[in-house]
């Protein structure tokens, strides 16, 4: 099986390219199931990624980001770009996919061939996330998308990923969460590019904009200049959904300009190349006959015959 | 400053385990910090360690956890126990600790010398938490608490992996967040040995109650044999909250009889060991001047310029 699939990847990746959705959603299976031929597919994707700009999109559960993504998808559509959506879940870890379907959930692009949207759970491991979106993305960036959202449901962790992991990040916010230690606590003022005020037609909205922006000014933040607006949108209604696609398009200009779109991908790369690496070095700790059994080891350090420190070492001095 | 605080690691860890609160908050922050002294304080605190209970306590926001904690360790002071909470918050990654103080959040046990209270935020880096807690864990127990409790705040992975650190995992949830997809959703039925109906003053904490019985009965378990019990509590006023600790002291036993628990700390060890290792080489390829520097090889990656599967062979080539 593996061998007969491994002779297809060539014309999966060229039927990718060409646009067939089908293809470009049997390459990021191969992502989900971290399959072998994973590598014989990022070689052959290589030279046709990096054109895509990736787009991130976090915030609170209840924000509205389904609908913000099926929103800012119709504006990119009217744009004329090629738009890829890969919705994160990490809180289905042992799915192994999304609950609800990919079709149902975006259902005014279902149909759109210029529109390729996939749900991806992630994995239970260590980095499941850092390893995964990554080689999904450059899977819709070769396949011609001029965007790739990656939108994140849920909170916590996951924002800080998707933020490592994206050219432009929006960070959504609703009126009443803009509370001080609540939008700290959610670490949301560090991460964010863009923020979004959305169901703006509620009552405090005016007043959560106007703590974010205080909160942003006054906040630490690691590039030291580009200073993120806030837009207020309604998503449901697509009020103000341009407006934020011109900010979108403001950051995007002022990334290639400044020299920060090659740091964050240059970072992005370090983040993949690192969780390929732990993944390999993962399975090879568990093949059975080494001489430091890591099943061994672990039983002696939760016995208290062995610290965990000695065990690690013990551990990496057979690599 | 390292040489010198080294030198009292000796001292520190004798007084942590005569139950010194400042000894043992001075030993977290160790932790805390990756400390390179927790190779000799992890060594001393070998032997002491493994007689407490783990107690994990998750579910979504809202629910109730810090109330149910401070109940729940009324109720273990009630029974002389010793306690140690360490309450973790994944959201806070930058900040380096929690926002709320300790004492402010546990305002019923923060005088109590037999209580042990500490907040801990999760850092950014790829297995933070898989990494800290354990150790911060040994400290507790070491320090002679009969029960660590492991709160997590938020939801999404940081569950699962409190689920993975505890010998026995406590699932809130509130009346109407029972909805089926809701709860598959988060993943809550894999990973909860008892489950908690808090605010079951509430309407619907019948039908809640039933549905998740339901749903638990016909959910895929990994151990599949113990089936959790459903307990339905009020947290702020402490209503059923010793019918909870009778089932955590039934599931205790069970796990001592049936070898489970030996299973679940083997694991837990070689999380930690595994996350050590980790961490150890990820310093090790941050340094400059080796071979293939992780910058360079993630450089080139970003530029299309090599595939991240053959730099991440590169990186280990090295080892």
């Amino acid at each position: 099986m593996t061998r007969r699939a491994a002779r297809r990847v060539p014309e999966l990746v060229a039927r990718a390219r060409e646009g067939d959705p089908a293809s470009v959603a049997r390459l990021i299976t191969l992502v989900e199931d971290g399959s072998p031929m994973l590598r014989e597919v990022m070689t052959a994707l290589r030279e046709h990624a990096g054109g895509a700009h990736v787009l991130g999109i976090t915030g609170p559960p209840g924000v509205g980001k389904s609908t913000s993504t099926n929103a800012l998808v119709a504006g990119m559509r009217r744009a004329g770009k090629r738009v890829g959506v890969l919705a994160i879940d990490p809180s289905s870890p042992f799915s192994g996919g999304a609950l609800l379907g990919d079709r149902v959930r975006m259902g005014d692009h279902a149909l759109d061939r210029e529109v390729f949207i996939r749900s991806m759970g992630a994995r239970g491991h260590l980095g499941g996330l850092a390893w995964s979106t990554p080689q999904a993305v450059r899977v819709l960036d070769a396949a011609g998308c001029d965007v790739v959202v990656v939108e994140t449901v849920g909170v916590g962790q996951s924002e800080v990923e998707v933020a490592g992991l994206a050219d432009t990040t929006l960070v959504l916010v609703a009126p009443g969460m803009g509370d001080g230690i609540q939008a700290a606590k959610a670490g949301i003022l560090e991460i964010g590019d863009v923020y979004v005020v959305n169901k703006a037609d509620r009552d405090g909205a005016d007043r959560t904009r106007r703590e974010l922006r205080t909160m942003l000014a006054m906040a630490e933040r690691h590039d030291g200049v580009w200073l993120p607006p806030v837009v207020r949108t309604v998503a449901s209604t697509g009020e103000g959904i341009d407006a934020l696609l011109a900010e979108v398009d403001r950051h995007a200009d002022w990334l290639a300009e400044s020299g920060e779109l090659a740091r964050r991908r240059t970072l992005r790369a370090r983040r993949e190349v690192e969780a390929i690496a732990l993944a390999a070095l993962r399975e090879r700790w568990d093949q059975p006959g080494r001489g430091a059994d890591l099943d061994d080891l672990a039983r002696r350090v939760a016995a208290g015959e062995q610290d965990p420190y000695s065990a690690a070492e013990e551990l990496l001095a057979q690599d």
